[in-house]
């Protein structure tokens, strides 16, 4: 495909207009002010529109659409055990099936390439993932609520064949981490050999770390340090980490996260939504921490649109400071790009330039919200809609364009969805 | 027009499946479960489709879409003096006009049926509003630097000429508010002064109270008092008042808006956004103040979406005050509806019943994000994008339909705006 004199988001977050960018197998092969020779196939009019790096969802547990609208306004325990926890116990393989096409659907809808998700069922998610053609580093979440050694849990055995059958799966799209869920659910020999054995293997890691207020607390009772000394002194952090939430950080452990290049998985939404409350983005960035962008799962959020989290990463750390000048645009937009794609392991991605993976999303500028076109950035991070994303392309490949979504069915997908969650909950329509 | 077999968001915020609701004359004239006898025009398919009362915008100033992404990321008072009002005061009638339209255009897109607005250039403003069918109620910014008397300022005469010439414009769509910019911005002697003209004409009262901190505390070196007990003293309160912001509010404010009915036009996205702080609407609820919800300008903002702010308004509460149990969606979808009609003297509206206004919106219930549809209610609030509009009719009139703007020439506004915007910037393209 080539993109006709469209708009283009550059490596340092200004727009360059006019341009050229030329795709093929998979990579972007041309970029350029002037058109390029050659038959490129397919070709887009990018007048009045912006083409940007791929978007990556930082953390989220994407069957968790099953749970959407299903239980809120509730505490956060009681949310959890009454809900969440007995509605996960009855999700059926047909339903995590459908349930991760429909999180793929709605996060390409909002220009998503690629996202971190940890939850359960991997080889069916795998499947789904695979076929919607999105890139992922998924994991299996690992709870351990007694003593049980790691090597004695099927998580164990479960990570060693996932990384022998699925790792590098989709032509290297998916790819597989390993994960420990929280302080909470765990316990430090857990841990440790989770640690020793991603060391093994190379992988990497995802969990949640200090969420909230009661979690630190607890941790610190228990342990006598924070969540994340805690995890750095079992070694987790040896590995490339994404952690998630870190709403409540206290002095050392900014100092901790940045000097083991641990990911900050920041998701306002659900830390909004479940009062958990505000992360110190502010200070994470001036500690020079990598922050990515979550959105967590739809039972929390209750979209997969990473819009929602970026205009809010964008706005809500200046009202909780009180400072306006906090996260500029730019840092919006490395969080929401760039910041993640490193995350995941994939240095490559996340830039428009002759040689990467064409991950790439296109924007409408020609809506009645993107005027007048002042400033282009500006418009992007607090004006535009993920509904104004008209394209989202993952390695070459059209996943989703002006309506259509190309790799999933998605009135087969809606239906299976809506007939798993009524057998769920007992619904009789 | 007949809506067929269609989902209706009721007065108690449940929903009704499978309704037939008819529009004739301008009015709501059938509601039922079963289809209506007789000829109603054009039918519409209901099916996966909400139909909502209108939502109204209780505080805007719709032209600064004019300002849409000109200045970002500036503390408050250098955004004011360096870059707001140079900008206003080279804004020319054209571009009034132009970007009165285009707010219209994008609040009728995301469901507004409704604003309340103040700004200036209000006959060209008037002009704009009626012709794009949304009904307003418009108050020209009433500022006062020096000690002026109400009665010697232009604002005084032009009140009146607006009653007499615009009040009741265009089937009485366009409702003539008067206005106090702020305490901040004027004198008592004038405060008194509207608040007497007020009440001699027997209109509504708009105003800015408690936006951020340091205005309350120089408030309260000024007159002892906080801007709520200094308008409740001078009397502003007597006639119905829309208060927009509210963010500061101490002890005894809660009681004094209460007891005056005064409807605080609660605008989260713009009070985070310019880090004035985040509002107490838990205890405003708690308090029965008629709480609404305001998009403010988009230069604060940066849309005039208000699905933006209500979801903001359904979940910021619960993160500020570490209750998730905190604002229901019955009380969002109360605010950014019926509140806003009261607060607009318009009684009838926002409800749909035979003989109320038929000014009405249709949500797409079929997107991947509405699935699996569990609870249509917590969805809207949640999980709805302002984009999932398809019709927005006001009085009976078809206003935004399923892409297209059927009173606004977009393509036209949007190229004036444009020029317009370019002209005061100096802009050469």
């Amino acid at each position: 495909m080539l993109f006709e004199n469209i708009s283009v988001l550059k490596e340092d977050f200004t727009v360059g207009n006019g341009q050229y960018v030329g795709v093929r197998e998979g990579k972007i092969a041309y970029c350029g002010a002037q058109p390029p020779e050659g038959d490129w196939g397919e070709r887009f009019d990018g007048r009045r529109a912006l083409l940007t790096p791929g978007f990556v969802n930082a953390h989220s547990h994407a069957p968790m659409v099953l749970l959407r609208g299903y239980a809120e306004n509730l505490p956060l325990q009681r949310w959890l055990n009454e809900k969440v926890f007995p509605f996960e116990d009855r999700i059926d393989a047909n339903s995590m099936y459908a349930g991760t096409l429909l999180a793929a659907a709605e996060m390409a809808r909002f220009g998503v390439c690629s996202f971190t998700d940890m939850y359960m069922q991997i080889p069916t998610m795998a499947k789904a993932i695979v076929e919607s053609g999105l890139k992922c580093n998924l994991c299996r979440g690992l709870t351990v609520f007694d003593g049980s050694a790691y090597k004695e849990l099927s998580n164990y055995t479960d990570n060693i064949a996932f990384l022998k059958e699925l790792d590098g799966a989709g032509d290297g799209r998916l790819k597989i981490d390993f994960c420990i869920h929280g302080e909470y659910t765990s316990h430090p020999g857990a841990v440790a050999d989770v640690a020793a054995h991603a060391k093994e293997a190379g992988v990497h890691i995802h969990v949640h770390v200090s969420e909230t207020q009661s979690e630190v607390q607890a941790c610190k009772q228990r342990h006598g340090k924070t969540p994340v000394r805690y995890f750095y002194d079992l070694g987790l952090f040896d590995q490339p980490t994404t952690a998630a939430h870190c709403v409540w950080l206290e002095e050392e452990d900014f100092a901790l996260l940045k000097e083991k290049g641990v990911t900050v998985a920041a998701c306002p939404v659900s830390n909004m939504k479940l009062a958990s409350g505000f992360a110190d983005v502010p200070r994470m960035l001036e500690a020079g921490i990598n922050v990515a962008l979550g959105t967590d799962g739809a039972a929390s959020n209750n979209n997969l649109n990473l819009f929602k989290d970026l205009f809010l990463f964008a706005t809500l750390y200046k009202g909780r400071s009180g400072d306006p000048t906090v996260v500029t645009p730019a840092q919006a937009l490395a969080a929401a790009t760039v910041n993640g794609w490193r995350s995941q392991g994939r240095p490559d991605c996340g830039m428009i330039r002759e040689g990467a993976p064409a991950d790439l999303v296109v924007f409408d500028l020609d809506t009645p919200w993107m005027y007048p076109q002042t400033d282009v950035i500006n418009n992007l991070v607090f004006a535009a809609q993920g509904s104004d994303v008209r394209l989202t392309m993952v390695d070459g490949r059209v996943i989703y364009q002006d309506g259509e979504y190309k790799t999933i069915d998605i009135e087969k997908v809606k239906f299976e969805v809506q007939k798993g969650t009524d057998a769920i909950l007992g619904v009789v329509r």
